[in-house]
């Protein structure tokens, strides 16, 4: 895991590289098209990926967003209108039997599909009508980081096309090699969560995502009870489960979220809580008992891939730390299938 | 709390009986729009109501639902192409300054837009085309009981004039009574649990939303750090923070969700974890460590508002045995304003 951790920024720089001419192409294919809605279909990590993905395509596109619920098509044999949507498939292995049942039944309705996968002769990029490959080579641990960061870095690509747009994804790379700088203080920060057994994670718009991940690296590798939360919907009952000690993660870049984090981690210190920040906002890092500095120059639209970086760390360290092995989950495998 | 949860086969009733007109007029209107898209915003219970809503929607009328990210038109201030859709806000309070905020920039985007509330006099109430009632009287309890099943119910009225059909909604009232008997069984039930901290509530489909909803009300009301999945997701790396008696609580009415309850009960039985079932299938009842058994004659497409009940009566009777006060949750207010 820790390995695969350090192979983010070649992964990215290399993605980028081979994958660029594709959408090139694609773009004037898209053009054409009246592409009204949306539709990403994902599980586990790929799953967090597609939540970040969403924000960033509202964000960029202004076209509506559906995260898809798979048990729609292969329980309730639903058939959807989807004539005028764009159906992006996520999924490391393209192995996915109910995200592959989705893809075949938005193909018959007439959308036009993506795959985004790490496997160029898996099932998915046989279904869909273009592959979007991220260039990780096999990815052989459970716990899914490079992958991760690769289906990120793919809707970035999607973005730019689609908004027809510059958004600056080329300095991705450089920020998650920054990030990994970082490694040291993570090592020595971890030793005081070595008793850990529950915590929040918080994040909010296009950090929420990375909240769900780092949870589920939690969850994984660490047997850590971890929540997830956006800032927003934590003081909606939540809340309640706080008590002294409580930790509480969070991500928060400088920017349009760093308000309602700022009010959260205020909230946090009346009730004596714990929290820790992967951040590169002082007020921020200030008000947290805990955190992680980030280069200031990271701007929020860039953020979330570096800021996932520590958060791989965290995990995979502090599995280690709890004496146990993070490439070796009980009672996971690596390819989950399920209808 | 416990007052309010007693009192919503009522509410159901009175629901229905004073909306039923209104839905009437509303099908003729809507016919002639050409609605692509359904997009419903909420935060907290309400969310969880909107995300049965989607199951529901996306099922019987063929039409995409996508869950609204607040923060895209609040924080980030994109504009959505949203035209050809219908907006459903659904709050209790109808002051969610957030949910109306993405209810005015709808609006401007020449959406139509409804509003699902238990206040008449709500801003919310002012801003969308047309407001749908729930009849609960003042909703006192934090944590939120009969205006979540007036939530769900408003879904299965707008279902039935969208998909044009008999959806059987008139029997929901009298199963929620049924499922009230089980007060003695849950009162009895819940000593086993007055000593535990964490769990997992796991639920699929049509009763994915109910998962969320009970994992809200234990940690409103009794503090435990609930976990909340389908039972799909749970495969996927979640599994591994289960051990020895970790609890897990279960919805699986009989039907098309029921086989994967089966796998996942069958899988935790090997991991010697703690399963708590709500469920009218006698197999599921079976394989469980506990089970409430709740009327067999309930189909699995109306189960979601009666299967809730016993979850609601678990929360509040857990929370008293807890030797806590569930209408005075630590740290909360009824009323949540965020952006």
């Amino acid at each position: 895991m820790l390995r695969e951790i350090l192979e983010q920024p070649e992964v990215l720089e290399k993605t980028i590289r081979a994958e660029s001419g594709k959408y090139e192409k694609l773009k004037r294919f898209l053009r054409e098209k009246d592409i009204d809605l949306i539709v990403l279909v994902a599980r586990g990590s790929s799953d967090n990926a597609a939540l970040f993905g969403r924000y960033l395509l509202e964000i960029t596109t202004g076209i509506p967003v559906s995260l898809s619920a798979p048990a729609v098509f292969t329980l309730y044999k639903a058939k959807l209108k989807l004539n005028r949507a764009l159906v992006v498939g996520i999924s490391q292995s393209g192995e996915g039997a109910d995200i592959n049942q989705v893809l075949e039944s938005a193909k018959k309705s007439g959308a036009f599909t993506l795959g985004i996968t790490n496997e160029a002769d898996s099932t998915m990029a046989k279904i869909v009508d273009e592959t979007l490959l991220i260039h990780a080579g096999r990815e052989k641990s459970v716990a899914a980081t490079k992958t991760y960061t690769g289906q990120m870095l793919h809707f970035y690509l999607l973005a730019a096309i689609l908004a027809d747009e510059k958004i600056g994804y080329e300095k991705i790379p450089q920020f998650t090699d920054a990030a990994l700088k970082l490694q040291p203080q993570v090592e020595e920060l971890v030793q005081r969560y070595v008793f850990m057994e529950n915590c929040v994670v918080v994040g909010r718009g296009l950090n929420y995502g990375n909240a769900y991940e780092w949870a589920l690296k939690l969850m994984e590798t660490c047997y850590v009870v971890a929540e997830r939360f956006s800032s927003a919907d934590f003081f909606h009952g939540p809340l309640a489960i706080v008590e002294r000690r409580f930790p509480v993660m969070l991500f928060s870049p400088n920017g349009v979220t760093a308000q309602s984090n700022l009010d959260l981690l205020k909230r946090l210190k009346e009730l004596h809580a714990d929290s820790f920040a992967i951040t590169n906002d002082k007020e921020i890092a200030a008000l947290s008992s805990r955190a992680l500095l980030m280069p200031e120059e990271i701007d929020e639209f860039l953020s979330p891939i570096p800021f996932i970086v520590p958060a791989q760390l965290f995990a995979a360290l502090l599995a280690e730390a709890k004496g146990l092995n993070p490439d070796a989950p009980r009672s996971l495998s690596k390819v989950t299938t399920t209808i």
